[in-house]
């Protein structure tokens, strides 16, 4: 594999290395760090698109800033590639997003240079403002400075950020990294009033339109600043949002321009008091994938000439590609079917729906709180709302699902894509607490599809669920291949199924596990056992005869599912005490997620980390039953 | 009691019945909502001032617009009394926030004309959105109109919505209610913004800034917004930020003024097509409470000449008090403690801590995602934040919980009031969820006192405990009247306390409901059955030895919680179960918050509701052991 050739970049391990060197050879610095970025992510797969947009910020801001000391926090970070290579991982950068290697995202525990870790979008402020009310009550550190997107401005946490912000009116550096596209092409107001403070202008020249911000600036700078800010008057914007909310508004700027960056972030560094913004304009892809539709958002392992993805062979369609067509279907039928996505059209596959039904499909941005209250008022309207969001962004948006959704009984659907872990994208991503915290939610009903058949038969059961709301929750990745029902038939509720009739011992699944189940089952008849397994298909309400008819039934009753403890597990042990099932003894087991955070892997990987594969279940199965555990699980 | 003389209002039934009266007539019915509006409060104590500021908004509301076609949705809904009156509801106004009453807040299932209910602030834009989507895709329904506090408009989701509002461009009608205070003095940027916009004008004459906006406007108003236009030009502000993101911005004009009010409001029913945002200053408390410093925010009963409350004489401090005292007393101590509030001073006794320590208090307004960040970065710069918030709001904050605290690990404390059931403000204020959320996080240590003596010790262990997150719960009202320990020590972590050894059947208590199983046991005492009762403290870590050894040495294990399922008696469930402690029989109960969501009452009725009180506590002994239920319970 042909490396790119890095001289400069050769002699940087710590952002130390770049005391001392010119402009002209920061520029090189960058220059370099872009290809090596590129040839990285082509080997690891990963997230390409953003870290090529702040290359020249990532360089500029190390120059200038003194890390680890000073807080420079990444938001989201998937753009934080070409950081961690400056702050001494790059011999591990090609172990990104790899078992036992470096993390896609920032991370706490991997680096002190990682000061604040994300994945979730719109924290950085938060927590940037964290950093500098600490260090002005005496605590450590230097400069708190928060790189954040124009997509995650969206968010209102960012909002809340700034309003606080704004308020104390601590030095606090706000770098907007504004490349007119998070993940999807962006949306809302906000967007289009930042597409208005740059006009579509090409930036040859610096640029600086703010009242206060112009006397920042050194000399060179002020009088194309005060020609910007002329022209900026004559616009429809006048004064900037940002500057209402009481920052000192500095920008717009090339976000590739090193000259700028460093004169400005120099200026900032020396004379900066308050709050303040600086808007730069980047590309994200900005020298490798920025011509592509989606820029180079996530990427597989690619080929740096010709391009093209190195794709595994899928054996069957995806659950979220499977959830799709069959909400376009629906919807076909039925003109109340709405959906809602908070700025993840392609991730949800709403894409497609989207496509078919435009009038009917909602992009909100990254606002899950919004989502979910749209939804319970478009419910309201007489709606039928499909909220798709992934299990854990739906944390977001909790407190709406209880007050506005639950406790007023509203029929919102929500799709939930992305259940239990998740692969590459580690323990931030991962779909571990939505059974538990929805399914003690009054009124609810609680779904997992087993497989992609299930999931169909789901959607149908959603659409046709018209009085409470109602969820369905389907992981990542393909599903395992079995005919999708052309006319499926919505579910009864509460009803799960039985899948086959053995002895002894019952496993009760919910959700995908079951096809670990059933090799599990495999294994063990070659032991002579024989287990029962049933697909629980609901967590709530609980398919009560069935759980009781087969505790009856058997010595042992174990549940599977992909989530942490408080879901659907605790939900049939609190039925089994309350029948006083327990009273004269039942072999009961529970395997959910362990109490840990798992770090990235495959997902297959993962669940062998939690401990929840075939060979798992069938130890727990032969450990119930006191037959005894063989080889390595001993 | 004497009450109001109201010859207008008492032919009003319902807003068509103010169809054909003349706008003084109209006037004449604000002046009589008014008096009678105080009037009930003084019976019933409730939320006066925020419903005092929005008279004249409701009457013309009603008057120009067709509800419940037309859908008015009150933000957070403190304000809607008022509008209860008029909309069918005066023969049961004074059965506001009382058992088997009228709900303090809206609520669909009370009346048509609730068409959305609140109790959280900052949904209505949502949920207006989402209405006035569903008519534009040939739902029922006509006009949406969001009524929002200035205070709601620091929280995100208010802004997510504005955002997505502005983008789909849709007919809408948001009222920002601008009184210059929520609940506490008002905080934030976008507080300071708005008062930038009216500048402290007394409105003596209709003004109207908005570019947009002037054509809108009745003729005789053409002129003085023209003028008043001309105006904020010369302002610092510029173009409104509402504006920017999409909105036509109408105002300010003064909300008490009915002529103003009805004005604009029919030239905007008539003309309105995309989004606009009606700016209307108000004084919350306007006629009666104005005076006072918290402008009548929540009352009790009240004297209406003399405005003296009637109280109830407490025996014990409440627990809210009881831990503001000791974190106040554990701050002089240790100066990397500071404290964070999401708008409620008062109410999370917070406002002690700020006259002490001011420079270490941080209220970030109505933001709790925002909150929990800010003190994931306060901890990872070396401080010790208490974020302290209600149960009920950390729901709001809940991503960032799991995302920014317990993944990175961070000590952030968190002191959830108001855990549990909580009486008058009924479902939307249980504290129901939070053990649930929160104890399936890996890393987390999750408290609940038993007591105020426990609470102040807990308070103490937060303190100490610097490695990882730490919560602890307490509920609304008096403690039970315990000593308050001088010099708490931190609690070990994971260790319960025996409370009282016995045999038989043993009861494990996670919280306040210690009390109530005390009493159930000397009731069983009198029948010869000495329970053995433990304390857990700790719903995570589990004291594991503990509970195994209360489930050995007894036949029965009952645990008790002031939760959902899915929280402390999960998480011992779970033990018992991966123990095998459930393979030869254990009569195991687990009393939590039953499957529904419970109306506004007093907290014992709540609880009583919930079969969680002293006699059921009894009554499941008695059944567990096979004894026999007697009486009422049988």
């Amino acid at each position: 594999m042909t490396r790119p050739h890095t001289p400069t970049l050769d002699l940087i391990d710590l952002p130390s290395d770049l005391n001392g060197l010119s402009d002209a050879q920061l520029r090189t610095v960058a220059d370099e760090l872009r290809a090596e970025t590129i040839s990285t992510v082509s080997e690891t797969g990963g997230h390409l698109g953003a870290g090529l947009g702040v290359v020249e910020l990532t360089v500029a801001l190390h120059a200038v800033f003194d890390a680890p000391k000073d807080k420079i926090i990444w938001d989201v970070s998937h753009q934080c590639y070409p950081h961690k290579i400056l702050t001494g991982r790059r011999d591990r950068i090609r172990t990104l997003r790899q078992k036992d290697g470096l993390s896609g995202f920032t991370k706490r525990s991997e680096s002190p240079y990682d000061c604040f870790g994300a994945a979730h979008s719109s924290t950085s402020i938060s927590a940037a403002l964290g950093f500098a009310v600490a260090r002005d009550l005496g605590g450590e550190g230097g400069d708190a400075i928060a790189v954040i997107g124009d997509g995650s401005m969206s968010a209102g946490m960012a909002y809340e950020a700034l309003n606080n912000a704004g308020h104390l009116k601590k030095r606090l550096i706000v770098i907007l990294n504004d490349n007119e596209m998070s993940i999807a092409p962006p949306v809302g107001a906000m967007s289009s009033y930042l597409s208005r403070l740059y006009a579509g202008d090409p930036f040859q020249e610096f640029k600086a339109a703010a009242k206060g911000a112009v006397s920042f600036l050194p000399e060179p700078f002020q009088e194309g600043a005060k020609r910007a800010k002329d022209m900026l008057k004559h616009m429809t914007v006048g004064g900037t949002l940002f500057e209402e909310l009481g920052f000192s508004y500095l920008g717009p700027i090339d976000g590739h321009d090193m000259e700028q960056l460093l004169s400005v972030l120099r200026t900032v560094k020396t004379r900066a008091t308050g709050p303040i913004l600086i808007h730069a304009i980047t590309k994200k892809g900005k020298g490798y994938a920025e011509d592509r539709a989606d820029r180079g958002h996530a990427t597989g392992k690619f080929d740096v000439i010709t391009g093209e993805q190195k794709k595994a062979v899928s054996n069957a369609p995806s659950y979220t590609s499977v959830f799709a067509e069959a909400l376009v279907n629906a919807a076909a039928q039925d003109d109340k079917i709405v959906a809602v996505t908070a700025a993840m059209p392609d991730g949800t596959g709403l894409t497609k729906f989207m496509e078919r039904f435009a009038s009917r499909c909602f992009d909100v941005g990254i606002a899950e709180q919004h989502a979910v209250t749209f939804c319970a008022g478009l419910a309201a309207g007489g709606m039928k709302p499909f909220c798709t969001l992934y299990s854990t962004f739906l944390q977001r948006g909790y407190d709406q699902v209880v007050h506005d959704v639950a406790i007023q009984r509203l029929p919102v659907r929500f799709a939930i894509d992305r259940a239990g872990l998740v692969g590459a994208d580690g323990a931030t991503h991962a779909g571990s607490f939505d059974v538990a915290f929805l399914s003690n939610l009054p009124g609810f009903v609680v779904m997992a599809a087993a497989d992609e058949a299930e999931l169909v038969r789901m959607v149908a059961t959603a659409v046709a669920h018209d009085d409470g709301p109602i969820a369905f929750r389907f992981p990542r990745g393909e599903g395992v291949g079995v005919d999708i029902p052309a006319d499926a038939q919505p579910l009864e509720i509460g009803k799960g199924r039985m899948i086959r009739e053995g002895s002894q011992v019952a496993i009760l699944s919910f959700g995908t596990r079951l096809q670990e189940v059933e090799k599990a089952c495999e294994a063990l008849a070659a032991k002579g056992i024989t287990p029962t397994v049933a697909d629980a298909r609901f967590a709530k309400p609980l398919d009560r005869d069935m759980i009781l008819q087969l505790a009856a039934d058997h010595d042992a009753l174990i549940t599977v599912e992909e989530g942490a403890v408080g879901g659907f597990g605790s939900h049939v042990a609190q039925l089994l005490a309350e029948a006083g099932v327990f009273d004269h003894g039942l072999k009961y087991r529970s395997m959910v997620l362990p109490d840990i955070f798992i770090d990235q892997s495959s997902p297959a990987d993962m669940y062998d980390t939690a401990a929840m594969n075939a060979e798992h279940i069938e130890a727990k199965v032969l450990d119930v039953l006191g037959v005894g555990v063989i080889g390595k699980l001993a």
